[in-house]
């Protein structure tokens, strides 16, 4: 990404806190790190005030760490020599920052941290940092700040998620010429692993799942020993992560002609995923959407077979906001990405699950897969 | 893992537990539920109080769950609908279970959760989800129980360890055939990936680390599309899982013959790797032990080169208790698994780490390598 856009999205994302009574915040989510400024390591820890950013992490990742500087990504870095992100309350740079805010604000700066993201004992840690080094803040933890932000797809993440699913896709294609009888689950899920990085792929977005005849009806299966019979529905569920962006694609496969059940069973899987990409649109609560999806499925008697959401949203995470569940509300947005992803699943026999990724425009959406939902026969 | 390993486990925490005055707890954390109870799914919470255990799961898991209870794992399951783990104060099972407690002991129950994995949000919803169903317990957020109890490796689990790391190496060397000039980072990472799983590996332990020339100088470098060119040092770190065990294993080579100061500064490195095999033994401080490997590297001047942690424990995750850095001090334990893996970066030029695994004693340590530390020339 240019690094005009770093500096864009940190302007927003303070802004945004700034509407919620803070003067800073520190982010410390690898997720967000990558979209705010894009280091992609492990650990680190990104202060944005109206005047600066202060990128923290270890020793291990001083290069990256100069090269945010170089890059205009960060105005400063620090290296701390122990657990982020209490440690940096310590540091001169941070104290200094804070006391700028204090002075300008004329009150204690307020610090927005991750509250879905920092765990309990880090935000103890980092209390008991402010009070040991007199630090005039303090800390508000908030939630889905950046997310919201980072659910709103620029051009160039669009382009970097089409291009990772045409990826996906080929790899699919190319796969499926190695599926024959006595193949194992765990042969194809290393194949396509192989052969997604091979193609430019920087890792897979999630271990690739294969899943022959009845694993297929636990849908987040782990790829076995077990090897291929005649007439077995096999269920693919992978992608990749390309330019820092996931694919995310599920399709099924048959060696051999499927029996008719399994045939009645994918209409419905497949109406409701068409009815769900018909319907989608910016404004709609993804409550909605769910509920367009789920009740072509309910319809046909296997409502309770359909054991989760509909979707989710795609970008840095493999799972990012908005969700699009029966749980959550969020309301769609021109520029999201979400995936749709209906399942029907028949304990003991089979289960199928169809996935495609949309953009939400503001006619309905668009629909970036180019590949058929149809059942491969092989 | 049989599933009286199992029972065991969880009673050991139960009783943990009590010593820190609680009467239950409750386990979120995908590693510590792996060890428990042998799930591997990515959302599930099992309550252990001293009369029982109930898992929680949502419906993607629901096979799964079935099955611990089957096979004894767990003595109850509960399908929910909402997010975990606040989503489970609301069922009848779990309240069931507060009141019982709360009954026995004659007053509210107080619950360990696990504050070095609960969010902030979570705790929040958390307590929220308490006063909501009139709830009568207490959260206690504590740190490290059953990370203390997951260091101490059964006969089973250092096994399966020491399986893991046989197929790391035998795979390090078949890959070392596929090492000429104009190969990539890419493609040898892409390679090791796939060899581990085709040799029964279930992935890789973490995306192996390939690094040429003065990548190698970053840690944590990622692999890239660099293409090898003689006389160029290689760092391979890679390690994989085996039932549900992880390896982890850094080693140099060098296409050509490396330069004089490439050799010289190995000889650091393995100096101070062999200091900290050698030291090692049960009822020592692990700051101790990395001061051991540490001063040998100060003692060269290169101080400041060594920029992370000596090693860290391993096991169910990659990186596990105990620390074994400068930081943080635990003390070493008869069958700690742990890495050493001393290191030296010179920026713009190379650098060089080793890593081994030890497995404490009660008489210094036993090695599970059985590869050399030597840097292959090819």
């Amino acid at each position: 990404m240019p690094d005009t856009f770093y500096r864009e999205r940190q302007r927003n994302l303070v802004q945004q806190v700034r509407k919620e009574g803070c003067d800073a915040v520190l982010v410390c989510s690898r997720g967000t790190l990558r979209w705010l400024c894009g280091f992609s390591g492990s650990n680190g820890a990104l202060l944005l005030t109206e005047s600066g950013s202060w990128f923290f992490t270890d020793g291990r990742y001083g290069g990256e760490a100069q090269g945010l500087v170089s890059s205009g990504a960060a105005s400063a870095v620090g290296i701390v020599s122990s657990a982020l992100p209490a440690a940096v309350f310590g540091l001169p740079d941070f104290s200094g920052a804070i006391r700028d805010i204090t002075e300008a604000a004329g009150h204690s700066a307020r610090i927005a941290v991750e509250a879905d993201h920092v765990t309990v004992a880090s935000h103890e840690a980092m209390l008991a940092a402010v009070s040991e080094h007199a630090c005039a803040c303090r800390l508000c933890p908030l939630s889905g700040l950046a997310e919201a932000l980072r659910a709103i797809k620029g051009v160039a993440e669009r382009d970097a998620m089409t291009r990772a699913l045409r990826l996906t896709e080929s790899v699919f294609l190319d796969v499926l010429t190695l599926v024959q009888e006595g193949v194992s689950e765990n042969d194809l899920a290393a194949e396509i692993d192989f052969r997604q990085k091979r193609a430019g792929a920087s890792r897979s977005s999630f271990e690739p799942i294969v899943a022959f005849g009845r694993n297929s009806a636990r849908p987040h299966a782990r790829p076995g020993p077990d090897r291929l019979a005649p007439a077995t529905p096999i269920l693919f569920d992978f992608g990749c992560e390309l330019d820092g962006y996931c694919s995310d694609m599920t399709r099924m496969a048959c060696l051999g002609r499927p029996p008719p059940e399994f045939m009645r069973i994918w209409s419905v899987v497949n109406a409701a995923r068409e009815a769900a990409v018909e319907a989608a649109v910016a404004g709609m609560s993804t409550l909605v959407l769910d509920q367009t999806a789920r009740r072509v499925i309910e319809e046909e008697g296997h409502g309770e077979h359909f054991v989760h959401s509909l979707g989710h949203g795609l970008g840095i995470d493999v799972h990012e906001w908005p969700s699009v569940s029966h749980r959550a509300a969020h309301i769609l947005q021109e520029h999201m990405v979400v995936t749709i992803e209906p399942g029907i699943y028949l304990e003991g026999r089979f289960g199928i699950r169809l996935e495609d990724t949309i953009v939400i425009t503001g006619a309905h959406c668009e629909r970036l897969n180019r590949l058929s939902t149809e059942t491969v026969i092989l």
